[in-house]
């Protein structure tokens, strides 16, 4: 093996003690105080490598090894180092440690590319602290929505704050931009976070696209009364009202047996929640996939319907607001072909599957051609302090993604 | 009319001032700062009365007319101060602002009574700071029960805290205790908070009895995910189950057209609460109430072999606790007599009618005879800030209330 798998098993371990929550969890919000001790670990890494490191306007960080062409599109690798709340120590972190590593191995080799080089670790990825997510992929292409920079988190802190707050200057975001064509293509290598490799005892997979998802927060309001008086058919119960939506959103995504596709509720907020007032109003946040976006978007129409009937049942107003409408987008069949064939020297047989959760890559999908590798979790628990991949199969993936790191860059 | 009923409009507005939310709303908390100032504008009013006043080690405000053999069983009449985190003007204020005004008219009128008479403001009728209410109405009577001082609000404050932050001394309970046979009888004044006045067009009820509820607290545990790549037919979705066992109660309480069985779910809350990660622990509160307690036991029985299949078929571990058990209460007939004689002397039809919700006669209602009064409440509309009685209904009210306790005098 060319990659040095003992230091990459080391710096997993070193990174997994930033924001470490019981055994084997991680908790490093986006932009937070663990996130910028993350960063520091790894720029550390990224100088040991040759590389020059900054972190830009919207929170990204940038490790750089500069080629003897640098007006060349770069070569970009990475992923992201934020972490859900009560998160394992695998997502995101995988695709940013085994990058170093690749290019520490290029640097160690002597190896001098023309093209430029840069890994990144995203700003928030994941999402959950403002309610949307592939903040910092997105920001450097330029495709940030109208009013993100005012999203509050659960403590009401603004986006642009917490920003503010992590060093970053918002009113300079254009300096951070990529400009179209810079970028010549993205790599990502990240866990799979589902079932499939593990259960078909495959330690490395081939991503063939990632289904975007369609992110929606709804909103009903009743009316708050006493709940050992109001009879039940005079009532208007927001709460009963969002269960029969969940339920429902249930129905509608298993109405084919087998399909991959998934719906989830998986927050609620009721007011004014105490024990016997009836919920006046409830907030919760949809999150629907599937790779197949005609049978997403019929859903969407069911799942409608379905809150507009059951508004009208119980005499709720409502209220459904969009945060991410991401089509499925699909990987490069010349980078998939070489990952294929690093896969086949190792003697692998790596099979092709998507993705549904989203990754950076996603938002790199519209600047430029993309890859993904992944690697097999343990029964495909993520988003878990639970979430666990190996040395070994993290080491294999880290060879991989080298080969072809080097076979891009002889392209 | 006997009473003043200029002076009673003037107390619930000069009351309704204290913990106001928006225009028409009050939220005055168990053992707070604005639950204190309520006191001290009562006291004072009490002390116009003719009465004594003090704060217990529970948290009550009692005001006291000293009887010519002040060793006869007192006669005791009020409700409470406190209110819902998002309530009305009326709920417990009623009947505390109608029984002084009762009082002050005895003491204007020149009477001596023999029987002290108590008019008390109960500690923590709501229950939803430390989700169990009638605090100070069954501490008084020693029917606290294991553990209530350790429960905590939402802000990790302990009963014992918030009681000692309020001047009082929990380690001398028994200095606030009520020897068995001490109180005479238990007069209430409340607003309905039901339709049932309103829809017949009567301003006032006679209360036949109480129906207690069945609080539980519900903990369902499952497993979590991400929300993009767990299978659906994978899931250990606590949320799922949640929304199932609500939609559940709704089809249990409902089965008989027209009966008065009322069940709710009004709080939850999710772990680890994130849109992209499948939840892990959904905790809710559950409240089942009926006047026939043989069917709310049926009813109670059919919920848990609910909550059992859901969860087995979920695979989620569940958690089912008590916090209240209240069997339905049923007023003396003798003081339902007199109410409804004083009704007929004003010419009021008064319908007779039970109480969804639960009052401080409740836990009286274990150590000496109670009779109850009801109000007309707008649209049946109570824990609301849209909650609303006329003066004119609340003076008639209290005119009812001033004849029960001459008639309870001389009785």
């Amino acid at each position: 093996m060319k990659i040095n798998a003992q230091r990459l098993s080391l710096h997993f371990r070193e990174m997994s003690l930033i924001g470490k929550i019981g055994e084997t969890g991680t908790c490093r919000p986006a932009h937070s105080g663990a996130e910028k001790q993350a960063f520091e670990l790894a720029a550390s890494w990224m100088h040991d490598a040759g590389m020059q490191t900054r972190i830009d306007n919207f929170g990204n960080l940038i490790g750089r090894l500069e080629g003897s062409k640098p007006k060349l599109p770069v070569l970009m690798l990475g992923s992201h180092l934020d972490s859900q709340p009560y998160g394992g120590r695998f997502d995101g972190v995988a695709g940013v440690l085994c990058a170093i590593e690749a290019i520490t191995t290029l640097t160690e080799n002597g190896m001098k590319p023309e093209r430029s080089i840069e890994i990144v670790s995203f700003a928030d990825e994941e999402g959950w602290r403002f309610n949307k997510g592939l903040f910092g992929s997105r920001g450097i292409l330029g495709r940030l929505e109208e009013g993100e920079l005012l999203r509050t988190d659960q403590d009401g802190v603004t986006r642009e704050q917490a920003l503010i707050d992590f060093g970053c200057d918002p009113s300079r975001f254009s300096e951070s931009l990529y400009a179209p064509g810079s970028i010549y293509c993205f790599l990502e290598l990240h866990i799979e976070q589902g079932p499939v490799l593990d259960r078909s005892d495959k330690p490395i997979g081939i991503v063939t696209g990632i289904a975007g998802p369609l992110w929606l927060i709804i909103k009903l309001k009743g009316m708050a009364g006493h709940t050992g008086s109001v009879p039940m058919h005079l009532r208007q119960d927001a709460l009963l009202g969002a269960a029969e939506i969940i339920t429902g959103l249930n129905k509608i995504v298993t109405q084919i047996a087998g399909a991959p596709t998934v719906g989830t509720v998986a927050t609620i907020d009721v007011f004014p929640a105490s024990r016997n007032i009836i919920a006046e109003e409830v907030v919760f946040t949809l999150d629907l996939r599937d790779i197949d976006l005609e049978r997403r978007n019929a859903y969407e129409q069911q799942l409608k319907d379905l809150i507009a009937a059951t508004a009208k049942k119980h005499q709720l107003a409502y209220q459904v607001s969009e945060d991410t409408n991401s089509a499925p987008r699909y990987c490069a069949p010349w980078i998939k072909a070489i990952i294929g064939e690093e896969c086949a020297a190792l003697g692998l047989d790596a099979p092709e599957l998507m993705s549904g959760p989203f990754h950076d890559a996603l938002a790199l999908s519209y600047a430029c051609d993309y890859g993904m590798i992944f690697i097999r979790c343990k029964d495909g628990i993520s988003h878990n302090p639970l979430e666990y991949s190996s040395d070994e199969d993290l080491a294999l993936g880290t060879e991989i993604l080298y080969g072809t790191v080097l076979k891009v860059l002889n392209k």
